[in-house]
């Protein structure tokens, strides 16, 4: 049981599979792939789940919660502020327009979400990597938004654009990344008003998967669709979805003009929009399970309906962020039971509206990443996956309620992710996996380390973690005695120095940068 | 958001509840018990679950694995070894003996486990303090075996009865410790032959919850019992259960002289037994989930069907103890992926067999209460809620894959214990809870702080955890940047400090003090 453990050889990634739970006939060469830094990460497929999904809400208590948001809707109505077209659009439809504030006739919203696609293909520049966004799919994207890091030297400071490249780079190269995210982290070193252009492009040019566009500004959210115009064509992104966009609403009832025009831009082009409640229970909604849920079912329906009002039939997925707030500190608090139960229970709402589901990932209060950090992760990760959640944004390297992007934490999540990816495999039950012969062959009182069966099934047949440390106390001592983090910072350190950036074909490369030129050629400089 | 976080203040104790849900009465009252250190501990009565539990397996897959551990029983046989009455029982119950191998004629096992209860108490000292094993009740108890500890000082050496001590006082003291637990650490300072006097004395003097007996030899069952005896009275005894004890397998299927002279003591003497197979995949059963399923249910069937052979209607739980090895070190891995999917699959079968189940804990390969061991525990710890586990050892303390107690990792789980409890009782659906004042009162764009909801509402509203840190940066800077085992540690510190015993009637105490000098003055010393 003791001795030198190769789990920790931290040259490894976890072992690929193949869609559907059978192996990828790659897996020892992509586990090759991955020591070596080869061009082609070792990237799993997006999971498709073979467990049930977990639920908490009875038919009761869901009819319930849905009766009120109606009630909700028509009554106190949801502002949308500072945009006169969306009032419009909204007046058009029938609603019932107050100064901002929009009344919605009961079924409204319903109706018109009946155009909203259920699943959807989220597009990759390279094939392999095109993500199923709905049904049974869950598709990991990394931490978003943090204005800080904390670096590989453990020092806490802002952001630049070269840490925002080296976590495109690693979630390149994490197997159960499916997606490279968006503001993976916010590159304060460029200007506000350019660096969206850095942030599409690096994702572009330092990974193969799918990504996120900007949505801090209408016109950013043009430059992104120009720029995935120029990357898959024009007549490519008029019929697909390319990009995946983060709408949150301005919880209680609000959605501003920076959110409404970055909706219309991404709806417009048939790109897909994540309208998502910001939750920290308490304070931007009822101090209560039942009253969030249907706050945020309430939300989520106006936003998610307005962009049917814009484009029939462009993706949008019911999003839910939910955190409670300590009632003594107005501190937000992360991994406890009541977001869990949100998560579930809006999770539930979704499937029953027909739109796929954004919640979770590892989200955690904690300033590094200890026992604090890694159970509040674990408990929303759980939550994440069992809730059947379709898109799971800060999937890894959130620390400290988000404010921070942490490399060590980026690494000991991706582990995570991957017990997740073969925890929804589910049981095999092959006649191989039955092992009956096995059970026959070794017989009372004997051991399987050695038997038949044994050496045929065991290369694949356990989750080998990335960061676990399994060796002996008299092992670990003599070799320093490393906490988790300590071997997250070498993992981390080891798969910048092996990466290789997929190719990327140079005439696109040379229109993206001329594009990016000529566009920041003509804004001044803005920070703040 | 920033500032003085209350939820750190290292006296508080979790928010005790009543049963189904609604608030106990003496939520403050009891903060305050458990801040002052009075005699009554604040302890949450065990779980009763009002959500569902999570199940991977369908009708096909049971019934398949069912029938296949009936023709492991029935073809391969379970060794009974070095117990000549075993033997004789299962002869005369129409069993097959070929030397020590039982070989089961289809449904044997089945039917004799007809007679055992799939719900029952164990009844504590303090009948407030009572459980119930089965239905819908989850009980937790503490980590169960370790020789070492990692003490205050951050030392790993081998444990002492002062440090079983100590984990019976803050097991009493933690509001989510449902049980006493039984050898929390191995107190190595007492002959092995003396110390399970010390032990049993230990959870009645210093705890008034219910405990486990000892199973290392039949004479020390038989002490068990016997101070029982003397505690809750013969007839009492005769008539309840009021010890609950852990009966190994050896797998692959044996069963030794050792578990079946103890198993014997306590069913005759209508005491508890948890038949469970002690299961490292790979090694002690196949290296499949289905395999290993097989096996435990072939396992079990026949011990705990064993139990109805020398007292039909003794109660007996179906155990599982799951984890993987590293087939490239052959160390045992904890946390991963398929031994939950073990954990869940057994809860499955175990309530097709009418029989409460015991499973799961807070389960860890690391050496250090840090990411990996949180990780690993949660992982263990959520499984063990959804699969509907009704009695759950190792809850707390476990370190070094059981190796070591330690008293950080102690804390810290209790924690996460309390989030469990409070996440089982589900969404609250009354009309309160749904909120609808206070969505209308706030309406958009305005906060719930203030509102009259929340300021009624808020005190339970949210779990507070006894170890997370949700302070600013700064604050935590200011405070010397503690991670959460620092905070623990300071936490154990003060609950030591604050722990009084619950009263013990004198004449019994002294009964049992005469029992344990008249026994030990019986022995010679033995270490080993």
């Amino acid at each position: 049981m003791t001795g030198s453990d190769k789990d920790t050889d931290l040259s490894e990634t976890p072992t690929p599979r193949g869609r559907g739970g059978r192996r990828a006939s790659g897996g020892a060469a992509a586990r090759r792939a991955a020591r070596s830094g080869a061009k082609r990460a070792a990237a799993m497929p997006y999971i498709t789940r073979r467990v049930p999904v977990y639920e908490v809400l009875d038919e009761e208590a869901l009819a319930r919660i849905e009766a009120n948001a109606d009630t909700v809707l028509e009554e106190v109505g949801i502002e949308f502020r500072d945009d006169e077209e969306a009032l419009r659009l909204w007046k058009d439809a029938g609603a019932d327009i107050r100064g901002q504030r929009v009344h919605f006739p009961k079924g409204l919203c319903r109706e018109l979400l009946k155009t909203a696609p259920s699943v959807f293909t989220q597009h990759a520049r390279n094939p392999e990597r095109n993500v199923q966004i709905g049904g049974d799919a869950t598709v990991f994207a990394p931490v978003y938004g943090p204005p800080f890091v904390r670096d590989l030297e453990g020092e806490r400071r802002y952001a630049t654009i070269e840490d925002f490249r080296n976590f495109v780079k690693l979630a390149y190269m994490a197997p159960s990344m499916h997606h490279s995210g968006g503001t993976v982290c916010e590159p304060v070193d460029i200007p506000v008003n350019k660096r969206h252009l850095d942030m599409v492009y690096s994702h572009i040019r330092y990974s193969d998967k799918p990504f996120m566009g900007s949505v801090t500004a209408p016109d950013r959210a043009e430059d992104t669709v120009a720029m995935c115009r120029i990357l898959f064509g024009e007549q490519f992104v008029d019929n697909n979805t390319v990009v995946i966009n983060l709408i949150n609403a301005n919880s209680p009832m609000v959605f501003d003009d920076t959110m409404l025009g970055a909706a219309k831009v991404y709806a417009r082009a048939n790109q897909a929009c994540i309208v998502s409640p910001f939750i920290l229970a308490g304070a931007m909604s009822p101090v209560t399970v039942a009253g969030t849920l249907t706050q945020i079912l309430a939300e989520v329906m106006a936003g998610a309906a307005f962009t049917q009002l814009v484009r029939p039939g462009a993706p949008v997925l019911f999003g839910t962020f939910a955190a409670s707030i300590s009632m003594q500190s107005g501190a937000p608090t992360f991994g406890t039971p009541e977001p869990a139960l949100v998560s579930y229970g809006a999770a539930q709402l979704a499937r029953r509206l027909g739109l796929p589901f954004r919640t979770g990932g590892s989200l955690c209060g904690s300033k590094v990443p200890d026992a604090q950090a890694a159970h509040e992760s674990a408990n929303t990760l759980n939550t994440t996956l069992l809730a059947g959640t379709n898109f799971a944004l800060h999937s890894a390297g959130w620390l400290e309620g988000g404010l921070v992007a942490c490399f060590e934490k980026f690494m000991i999540d991706v582990d995570q992710l991957g017990m997740q990816q073969r925890f929804a495999e589910g049981v095999d039950m092959s006649e191989t996996s039955l092992a009956m012969d096995a059970i026959r062959e070794v017989g009372p009182g004997n051991h399987y380390l050695g038997c038949d069966h044994t050496r045929a099934n065991f290369e694949n047949a356990f989750y080998r973690s990335l960061i676990a440390d399994n060796n002996s106390f008299e092992q670990w001592d003599m070799e320093g005695r490393k906490p988790a983090e300590q071997r997250a910072n070498a993992l981390a350190r080891k798969w910048l120095e092996n990466y290789e950036a997929p190719a990327l074909d140079e005439g696109i490369d040379e229109a993206l940068q001329a594009y990016i030129r000529q566009r920041k050629e003509a804004m001044p400089d803005a920070f703040g």
